[in-house]
């Protein structure tokens, strides 16, 4: 092997990532731009990997390492186990990618028992010399020479104890140095080894204990749920050391260009005098804001912002520096890109697209879109949560932060609202009975149920914070109690939930308003400019409907004409309907719901205007209209003059197995069609009446769910059209429309083309899809499908994002076989899959007509659609 | 259009069916072959399609009629509208498909005021023409004038009080004279017309009635029931009239060369002397014997005899024939290749064969492997059950007939059948709790559930009749009540249950046992030399691998290893592993149930010798193996020591919304490893013993799950092939095998080729896939899939013939891609599909390795697999 392993400062750059790591490629890349960086080494990604994979050093690494060293002793007129001027080095690693606190790091690597002594000379600090020692031979001796941790710990309690002291920090240096006497002895003990005395020795081993960390646990869990692929191992950086505690004139700090929380273009930082780096995160003494340096080292601190201003112009992003005075003489010993709140990566994209230190597509590249979602709701206040107490994790199931009185019942949380109380409604999971109460709450927590379980998708579509599936907790019901390990709350009791996180915490917690300021404005008109896919949304009511056009929505993808059958009169007229016996009894109970749909159209179309909207005809199974309780159904019997025992009958005969695949979507209209023709008068009627009230022409697009055979929909779409003739010959008034389907049994996927023959537009129904699709019942598959993304089965939930290998691939059947058929044909999707960035970016690439999300991921989809077409460009 | 509308006898063959019909063809036929037929000529199917479209002739019909009216006059010597010698025409439909009963026939025509004085004289009888006039007539009067029914019943009825007569028969010739002068009036006031006396006037109407009625509503059922497709219409056969009513040396009679019934070839039918075929249909008279025929008429009879064995030689199949013997002249009316039962069928067929009549192809040809059912189950009494009361009809989910008395319970089945009672389970449901109960049943009963309900498919694995899904009955488990109609019924009451046909009858009825002759055995292994395809049984019990044994299967292709858990002991380790909290508690219950499924698979492997046994993974998910009633749930409690709360909570924990798409298959075995471990211990270790026992290697293949993703099959693999290892390194024997996978998730077909890298065979599950692929709950969908099959949507029931279209696209696709990565790739079906002729055929094209069906089934797939393969050859 000819191989190069070890790079010197001098010699790498930014671009060489891949092989020196983030940090190595960096620290070269602040050299050549001048910037003062303590003299270092860089051991490549490769090495890792052979060492890795043959547990020795390639031939030539030792004598590489060796002169490297020299050229670090030469520069800083230091000697490496020196017996006066002894060079103590860092040995850091740093992967191509980011992986903080991953993997191991050695400090002051070089001491032995006569470094020490020269380290305290020079650092007029014996104390500090010593118990630098002792951390390092403690390090050494578990992580490198199988030590158990524990022994060290009893040793230092002993010496504590010995010493009436309570903190480590009440040692001496005289115990400290005893303190080093007892680990030493413990290693020689435990190994039948001696400490290494030998510097060189120290390092390599310190290098291998780094490579190694490289396949420890915690390493490899991140890389998995980063879903870091591809690398081939940690580069090892060796620096030498310098040290920001030699007095008054050092110190050591982290900095920011600008602002990392609210993206302010600001320099922003926290430092502390006569400290080392561990000082500053460890929060023994409170850091200074970097602000203040310019009174107490102005030379260092003008220096520091020429350096921090460069290195930014430079690397033309906002940037995360760590530094060190040692005795006025100012290092930088890290830089890298910073990470932002969704706030500030929106603020600072807009900011540095107006300063021109980046174009427009850099600008909207440079933004996660998922992060704009922490923009569009209240959130928790950061000091809030420093002192709270988290009750259970479970999913982030709907974004946004909440607190409120718990509530078990839905009812109860619609009369606690009426009297102005804020609630959270607690189920074991909902139902759409619930719907009227999940309105009233505030915020919503369900026990069962994954991020597309029925509680998930109605809170994001009301854009209430919601966390579901907590298996932490136990609902119950019935005796209106919430178990949470070994507290049990109460009706009444304040709870705070995270719907961005999936987080419960107990009490009352304080939130923070949403602001869309002026740059989340500009991002969007930006994502207009590039995006080529439409985004549209799904809302069932003139409400939502709203806040979606607030928020870019393009349209109506998605109106789900059944939750409107579940309020007040409608539920009653509805039931009426399921339970009679006749068409004339059912069209009875239809002729009520008639005027009532009808009112809520007109509502959809004037808060649409000329946005086209997208209504579904009737979806769930009957069932889901019936109640379950027993006590409801007594009630129900009586309300609607029904013998009980016949309406237990009723509600048993509708029972279903698994009623995903039941008696639902068309099947239902195809067993009663006067429900599609009552909806589809009540959709014509309305576009009447709203076209004369607005002034403009409406074209309603009539959707028919769950079409697994063409014929179905041959036969749907002549009951529609019929009635729509009808219509328009009573009202004699021309209605344009579309009819069309829902795309969501993998049969009509595979029978697209028939399909196609006969629709309009095509709607992709990616929750049923891969529901159907997968075998998966979302409902049913939280329990395991956590272990089937650890274990790598599937790469995310793929309720989340689109499956794109079985799913994706009964999309792009559908696609071909549907366009060939009918190149006019509008392909959309409705799933929940429509507002997530990945998904979006896969629905760009198949071409899809628009996409149709809840109006709270309006603004990710647009992101996300600028992104995957500026993508395809490069 | 120079078309030829009009066939004369003389000029037609039995090749144009498909424009002459098949009655006209045969006519024709027969009338080549020199067999005395009364004169005749046939209008085209051509003609009828000519007719509806235009509601008009073509231009030339008309003539063309009157010169073949011509050629019959001159042949019979008598005239159309003659007063002296009339001839009198019957004008008959006849499609080139058998429909028998649907369209019009007019008998008699070109009577009319004076034609009937001829015929009256020439036949003696004043009454029977004047009978046959007034039913001309009324005929007339009522298909082609439209006049009501209603009004000639009136008339008829009058004229039967005026004269104090009970039935028609009893009215004289003059009151028929008068009724033909009453009904004449009606038609002039109902429509303004007079009944017309033109002869000719009286054929058109009568050709445009035959026309018309092969759009009537019984003839469009009909066909969209029995699929008949892409037919233009039905031809007109106009016939010479000739008479069996003219003294006792006249008759008439139907014949079969064969008996249609046990298929002996022996000449069999019945005839009545001075008699019009529709007497003998009627039955007012009991018609005689063919037998007795030949002292009667011996001339004729050895004519008749002469002439069968002409026509069963030349049509080579047993013929139905109809015949009249005017003043002993005999005439053949019609052949055809006669109806006959499924025993019928098979022996006919090898009769034929040995007689050299037709060849191994033929043989194999002309059964319907469908009616092979009938031979292989009990079937009801023909004379019991003509008397029977009819109770209910449902799904004829498991073939067979029995009768027993009613039990709700399956315990109580158990211990009836202990006292040595014979019972009916009846059910509103069943599970696999019902198991036991099942087993010890006559037969099954249930009010909900498909032909791929639990209660069909287990009944059918065992083998026992089963009447599913029957709307009309109301079973009240918990009041063991049984209410059908207005009846109601308890325990210990008698019913009889036709598996076959799916009906329920009142009381015992006597069932006749099956008889497996050697024409049954001769057709099973003419079918093994012809097919291809191997036939494979589903059987989790010893017992069903050797009845499917005996039936011929070749090995097993479905092993459900969770039927075996339900019994006595195991339901109880099965329970005590559900409820363990720990790995511990479950392997300790784990390590209970490994010596009995241990037991199992000796058995199995013994019972099938030689033959490849193919095992599958626990599948369905773990509530089912758990109590429902709240009694049960309390016993339990008590059982296990645990608290009835506890039980309680992780019953509803186990609970799903839709447990098809749960947590079950491979997915169980990916939660909790060491059920697969324990599987695969028992599947290995009773190989190990079942082949030193037999002195034969044993090969088990094991079958994974509900596989959806490729590395779900991979962690499947690789903890299956670990403990084969360990298991062969304990037993130092070394055990071939081979690791398998169900595909039965779309997604799984959709990336067959991943999963084919490690499988080594696939085994269509086309139930899940249909399931899946088609969004349609097998247990839910019964309300709907019969209206479903009504409106074309789908052709024939997809859970019972495979849709070709969806599911079968998704098993071509998995099939192509399975090859192309995996070209050793076995190819196997395990769905109830399995044994149903379509599908098999289906199966065949596809080129799997074999079909696996209940053992009851296996003899039709045999016979299906090999009609397959000789329709590919040809």
């Amino acid at each position: 092997m000819n191989e190069k392993y070890v790079y010197y400062f001098t010699e790498g750059n930014k671009s060489m990532k891949e092989i020196l790591g983030g940090k190595g490629a960096n620290i070269a890349e602040m050299k050549n731009l001048d910037v003062p960086v303590p003299p270092a080494f860089t051991i490549t990604t490769q090495t890792c990997d052979f060492y890795i994979k043959n547990n020795s050093w390639p031939e030539t690494l030792e004598n590489d390492i060796k002169e490297n060293l020299k050229k670090i002793e030469q520069e800083t007129q230091t000697f490496f186990g020196g017996e006066e001027n002894p060079l103590l080095l860092s040995v850091r690693s740093g992967a191509a990618v980011s992986m903080p606190g991953m993997m191991d790091t050695v400090l002051n690597l070089g001491l032995n028992d006569k470094t020490v002594l020269a380290l305290s000379k020079k650092s007029g600090n014996e104390r500090f010399a010593y118990d630098s020692y002792r951390r390092f031979i403690q390090m050494f001796g578990d992580v490198d020479m199988g030590v158990k941790h524990s022994l060290f710990e009893e040793a230092l309690d002993n010496i504590k104890k010995e010493n009436n002291v309570k903190f480590d920090t009440d040692l001496s240096a005289e115990n400290l140095k005893e303190l080093v006497n007892r680990y030493k002895k413990i290693i020689l003990k435990e190994t039948g080894k001696e400490f290494p005395q030998d510097p060189f020795k120290q390092l390599e081993l310190s290098i291998n204990v780094v490579f190694k960390s490289w396949n420890n646990k915690r390493a490899i869990e991140y890389r998995k749920l980063n879903k870091i692929e591809g690398l081939l191992g940690t580069a090892v950086n060796i620096q030498a050391m310098v040290f920001g505690n030699m007095g008054q004139t050092s110190g050591t700090g982290v900095c920011f260009s600008r602002n990392p929380s609210t993206g302010e273009n600001k320099f922003y930082g926290e430092y502390l005098i006569n400290a080392q780096g561990e000082d500053v995160v460890a929060g023994i003494r409170t850091p200074e804001d970097i602000s203040t340096l310019e009174q107490k080292m102005p030379e260092q601190y003008n220096e520091l912002v020429k350096i921090y201003k460069n290195l930014e112009n430079h690397y033309r992003d906002m940037q995360d520096m760590e530094f060190t005075i040692q005795e006025g003489k100012l290092y930088m010993l890290q830089t890298r890109n910073g990470k932002r709140t969704g706030k500030a990566a929106v603020q600072i994209a807009m900011d540095m697209l107006e300063e021109g230190l980046i174009n427009e597509k850099e600008a909207i590249l440079r933004i996660d879109s998922k992060s704009l979602d922490q923009l569009l709701h209240k959130s928790l206040d950061p000091n809030a949560v420093k002192n709270a107490t988290v009750l259970a994790r479970g999913l982030p199931a709907s974004p946004g932060a909440v607190f409120g009185k718990i509530v078990f019942d839905a009812d109860k949380a619609f009369d606690e609202k009426e009297k102005g109380n804020k609630v959270i409604l607690v189920r074991t999971e909902t139902s759409p009975e619930d719907i009227k109460g999940m309105n009233a709450a505030e915020g919503i927590l369900t026990q069962r149920g994954g991020m597309t379980s029925h509680a998930a998708v109605v809170a994001r579509g009301m854009g209430k914070p919601c966390v579901s599936g907590s298996s932490e907790i136990v609902v119950y019901d019935k005796q209106e109690k919430l178990v949470i390990g070994d507290k049990s709350f109460k009706e009444g009791d304040f709870i705070t939930i995270d719907g961005s996180l999936g987080v419960v915490y107990e009490g009352k917690l304080d939130v923070v308003n949403p602001s869309l300021e002026g740059s989340f404005a500009k991002l969007m008109s930006l994502s207009d400019k590039y995006r080529k896919l439409g985004v549209r949304t799904n809302a069932d009511t003139p409400k939502d409907a709203k806040v979606a056009v607030s928020f870019g929505a393009e349209g109506i993808g998605l109106c789900r004409t059944e939750h409107m059958f579940f309020e007040g009169d409608r539920i009653k007229a509805v039931r009426e309907m399921i339970l009679s016996e006749s068409l004339e009894g059912r069209q009875k109970a239809l002729d009520k719901l008639l005027p009532m749909q009808r009112e809520d159209f007109v509502g959809i179309y004037e808060a649409m205007g000329n946005r086209p909207v997208t209504i579904r005809l009737l979806d769930p199974p009957l069932h889901e209209f019936l109640p379950k309780e027993e006590n409801d159904i007594v009630e129900l019997s009586k309300d609607m003059d029904v013998s009980l025992e016949k309406l237990k009958e009723k509600i048993e005969d509708l029972h279903e197995f698994n009623p995903m695949l039941g008696h639902r979507g068309c099947r239902l209209a195809i067993t009663y069609p006067e429900i599609a023709k009552m909806q589809t008068r009540a959709i014509i009627e309305a576009a009447i009446i709203a076209s004369e009230k607005l002034g403009q022409e409406i074209v309603p697009e009539i959707m028919v769910p769950l079409i697994g055979n063409s014929k179905e929909f041959e036969i749907q779409k002549e009951i529609i059209e019929q009635t729509i003739k009808e219509v328009i010959s009573e009202k004699e008034k021309e209605v344009k429309y579309k009819i069309g389907t829902m795309i969501e049994i993998p049969r009509a996927a595979l029978t697209a083309d028939k399909i196609a023959e006969h629709a309009e537009f095509f709607s992709f129904g990616t929750n049923d899809l891969t529901q159907m699709g997968l075998g998966l019942s979302r409902d049913d598959s939280g329990k395991f499908l956590k272990q089937y993304v650890s274990l790598g089965i599937y790469k995310t939930d793929p309720f989340q994002s689109i499956d794109q290998d079985g799913v994706g691939q009964l999309m792009q059947i559908a696609i071909a076989k549907g366009l060939n058929k009918n190149p006019n044909l509008k392909l959309g999707i409705c799933g929940e899959h429509g507002g997530e960035p990945e998904s979006v970016k896969f629905c760009h690439k198949l071409g899809l007509t628009y996409v149709s999300c809840s109006p709270f991921r309006v603004p990710i989809a647009k992101l996300a659609a600028a992104q995957a077409a500026i993508l395809e460009e490069n």
